[in-house]
């Protein structure tokens, strides 16, 4: 397996943020064909107590590397990618990892 | 659930760094109570293409944060901890977050 690692850094509003996520984001994400497996939630601080480098942090996993790229490369993909620039205020780092 | 998530920063010699964690830090994560999933794994780079900001992400999984706060301070939590430093010459950024 194969994970796509979205780490959103801390955005200018964090409420409009989360609203945004968990009506709009959330479900376009779950749409994305051949999704394996979805979790999101928020970044509650670093482990010492210091302020963490992002306030939310998605991972999507694929069955494999060829797998990840179509399905992101979908309609679906496309749709969820586009909306990620109408709320990050804060960036998003995407990461491919092994899972 | 939460988890605990380490973001390795890249190491100043990556297959060194593998071989450690691969032999001696995924046993010693693995040994620490209460942890109810573990995953890690090598970042393969960053979805478009470009250099991703770590080398390798692991994720520890616990009922809650008490839990989780517990088990890091347990003996066995202590002991991966302090292994941290003996291999992770990238830095290790560890953040908790809901799962």
């Amino acid at each position: 397996m194969v994970k796509l690692v979205v780490a959103y850094g801390h955005p200018e509003d964090p409420a409009a943020f989360d609203r945004h996520y968990a009506d709009t984001h959330r479900p376009l994400a779950q749409k994305i064909p051949n999704l394996r497996r979805f979790e999101a939630g928020k970044v509650l601080g670093a482990a010492d107590g210091s302020a963490a480098p992002y306030h939310f942090i998605a991972e999507l996993w694929f069955e494999d590397l060829e797998e990840l790229q179509a399905s992101m490369q979908s309609p679906e993909g496309q749709a969820a990618g586009a909306d990620v620039g109408t709320f990050a205020t804060g960036g998003a780092t995407l990461m491919i990892a092994e899972a």
